[in-house]
């Protein structure tokens, strides 16, 4: 974070549509990551500021989606129920996040090109 | 479109974000491409069913965003005003048009193994 750092710095945010009803994009992406991270799709979606009821119908659009479920579930039990990816869940995680870095890398030259057109928003103006 | 096209297909939509308030995205991008096939921004908007309000806002957005305008403009007037894409206004699109032709090409291999994971939708299962 030097004071060089360019205010106008990108960020790319992808989402995939495939037929009309499926849907991969950056929240989908990080709920999965979240999960994994937390193993628990409560807490996945708490660390989002998501909330319970929209993270579970997220993981439940995705499992309906996928011929695989990406998610491994048990709702509710003492402990509040565990979630993990499962094998396709970071197979679709993985692909995704590839995807991102190919865009990112293939795309530099013309998001430069963009970036030089912007007001310098680092002097005020 | 035959019978033969796969219902998953992938349609792809890109955000750029630049700092924390520009942002170009399909929705500008597609106005942007109206407005010059149109030559108002009223029109363009129309054929997005976008308001009028809605379309002069982005137009206003953009323009303040960028160092050159991207649409220039006469507000009302007896033929309720005409608009045209400025050289910068036609760069931008170039520039995001072609971003996306690198996503579509570039990622095409992640994009189809993401497909052959889909639930074949085709079958109605």
């Amino acid at each position: 974070m030097s004071d060089d750092t360019p205010s106008s710095e990108a960020r790319l945010r992808l989402r995939i549509f495939f037929g009309d009803d499926v849907m991969l994009g950056p929240g989908k992406a990080d709920l999965l990551e979240h999960i994994r991270e937390t193993g628990s799709i409560a807490a996945a979606g708490r660390s989002m500021k998501m909330s319970y009821k929209r993270a579970w119908s997220l993981v439940e659009e995705m499992n309906r989606s996928y011929r695989e479920p990406l998610v491994d579930s048990s709702r509710g039990g003492t402990k509040g129920g565990g979630a993990s990816l499962t094998q396709a869940g970071e197979s679709v995680l993985a692909h995704y996040r590839r995807i991102e870095t190919i865009i990112a890398r293939e795309a530099a030259e013309e998001i430069a090109a963009l970036q030089t057109m912007l007001v310098d928003m680092s002097d005020g103006k």
